[in-house]
């Protein structure tokens, strides 16, 4: 795909279809701020450019039917999220679907070169699978801060050796397409946004809860990615004064005291200490403990497995509180690997907010799970680069 | 005034005569994304309106000097501010910058019908004083949260009376001009955004430091309100576990250890315990101390007045160090009127920050005093209102 919206009403329409699926002229025209007769011209341009095709006709509204109109079917866009401990790509079509996607295990201390040498190779698959014959775009996300406007990792804590790295420019030359690089959080939110949970929500928080911790932020339908794009950097809010030593070097950072990490390496200590058949068992077996671990331990109602998440979901729920107060979103998404852990979790959440948050800033908030698991964050870098490419050039 | 914009194009060009003052057409041109025909039609409407004016010759370009356009020189404002323990009213031009200012001491809690005769007096005052024959439109702060669009306050905390007062309603009556209403730590944020030191920042907090304590939240250089009008509600973020019992039924509140009314309570017990002879000799010769005591005690070299404030902002600094990591702003203003406590305060709030939030969020973050003390919520009042009357109908 080379071609661009030469205008904002064009972009508005490629949108538009993206978000909604084919539609018929009558339809667009509700929906946007022009006179029929600009519309048919900037429809017709952009059946030129071949962003939009021709397809099938519409319902009738009284008058001769119309033709739908839909975006090419052959558009192809590839979703990558890096997460600490997997890599997950998809293709989707150019309303974002997922058509194939592929997820594999790789630390993301290996440094950029091997993980895009993985990512590659999974995107040639998904290729040769069929599900695309080449990518129009690419969107990426990666576990750290991110210096939006050239797609390059700034000083991200978890990435050692990715700081600085040409990431949008590097995978842009290897994919030979446009690409886009963003927070793996920023991208589930906006998955959720597309097709999830918070489909047709402009104003919400979507906090991960995984290795780290990290918050999407949305406001008026965009993400805000903050002055320098560090923005939802939550992780290492204090919620102890003098609590445990965090690996930034303060004290009492939230992801000391709970995240993917740290419940493994509270699972342990309480399998070793005897507190815990169920840990204790499942530790001997494996000679580790992760978060799944606990969840499944959990589930056979291992009565320390439930108490060491109640308490995780309270130190959440407590900074949750504090950004709610803060920030007064109309609903708050929580996601990520610790999810697994699910109503519990929630439960101790929403306890922590419900009691802590004004009233009127709680009165009318969900507080719900993510629904699209490893789906979200694939579909967030489609949609990242996709609102690139639906933009005026 | 009863005109209005009619379209977006005017609306803009409203708003850029009122933040940048007079200007020629061919300066307007170069700052809206019109053709030099179009532009002239949109101007010439506005002048047939009456809320621009051609005034004066504007400096050569070359070719034949036109006129400067400017906003009605008539247009006037009122900005009202209802702080917890006084009332500022003042009058503005168009441009914004305030002709006339008074201020009366009185308790929000006497309810919005005393306030509001009051401030009906003080805005006929200043009328009668010849800064303005009439009024073109009002914005008032009120302390407490608001339902934006109906201007009505909502279960606010420290406004017993005021849940549910039709302010917007009636003061549009008493006064016979369109009135917006807003949050006073709102009108803080856009005061310092129009004239003071946020000047061109779009991204930014202004924490509001009083008898309360709120914060002003802008993105994209627009107010962020929240879903239900409370965002921005700090006061009662916890930041000590099992702290202090707050008025609101938490324990550990920063309202509840650190705000206007906390200051003057711990420097009465101080004084009584008889750890400060300053304190002390204040509290004989006035019966009660106030924040204001407490920062002429730390004037004179106090060292608990001194202690206490350091104390304060080692305590704000820990809420506002959360909201930097969250929220990445570009720039941190401390207002209200605890920052006669100045450095000492300042001091403590930037170790907290500097300390605890990542440095991709702290490397280029300023954070200081507010610039224009009482005139930045009457001057945010004024912009509220202007801005609503600069929309499009």
């Amino acid at each position: 795909m080379t071609a661009r919206p030469a205008n904002a009403h064009q972009a508005r329409l490629l949108r538009l279809l993206r978000d909604g699926g084919p539609n018929s002229r009558a339809q667009l025209g509700d929906q946007v701020d022009l006179s029929r007769s600009k519309l048919a011209v900037e429809v017709d341009r952009l059946l030129e450019t071949g962003l939009v095709v021709a397809d099938g006709l519409a319902a009738s509204r009284g008058g001769r039917r119309s033709h739908n109109i839909r975006l090419a079917p052959a558009l192809r866009f590839l979703g990558v999220d890096i997460g600490a401990t997997s890599i997950d790509v998809a293709v989707t079509n150019a309303e974002l679907e997922v058509l194939g996607h592929l997820n594999h295990p790789m630390d993301v201390r290996e440094g950029p070169v091997a993980v895009f040498e993985q990512v590659l190779s999974m995107a040639a698959k998904l290729r040769d699978s069929g599900f695309a014959e080449g990518f129009d775009g690419a969107g990426i996300g990666v576990p750290g801060p991110v210096r939006f406007p050239e797609g390059v990792p700034v000083a991200p804590p978890i990435m050692p050796g990715w700081d600085g790295f040409p990431v949008r420019e590097a995978l842009s030359q290897e994919l030979g397409c446009p690409v886009m690089v963003d927070n793996d959080v920023n991208l589930m939110a906006m998955g959720e946004q597309h097709a999830g949970v918070a489909r047709s929500v402009s104003d919400f928080l979507c906090v991960k809860l995984g290795t780290g911790i990290g918050c999407g932020i949305v406001v008026g339908g965009t993400v805000h990615r903050g002055a320098t794009g560090s923005a939802g950097d939550i992780g290492h809010i204090q919620v102890e004064p003098e609590g445990r030593l965090c690996a930034c070097g303060n004290r009492g950072c939230l992801e000391a005291h709970f995240s993917g990490a740290a419940l493994a390496r509270d699972a342990e200590t309480a399998a070793r200490a005897g507190q815990s058949a169920e840990l204790a068992a499942r530790l001997a077996a494996s000679g580790t403990l992760t978060a799944a671990d606990v969840a499944a331990a959990a589930a056979m109602g291992d009565a320390t497995s439930l108490g060491l998440i109640r308490e995780g979901g309270n130190r959440v729920g407590q900074v949750i509180a504090g950004l709610v107060s803060f920030f007064n979103p109309a609903l708050v998404v929580i996601g990520g690997g610790v999810t697994g852990l699910g109503h519990t979790l929630l439960a101790g959440v929403r306890a922590q907010v419900y009691r802590r948050s004004l009233p009127l800033a709680t009165g009318n908030l969900p507080i719900v799970l993510g629904e699209l698991g490893p789906v979200a964050g694939v579909t967030g870098a489609a949609r990242l680069i996709s609102d690139h490419l639906f933009s005026p050039v």
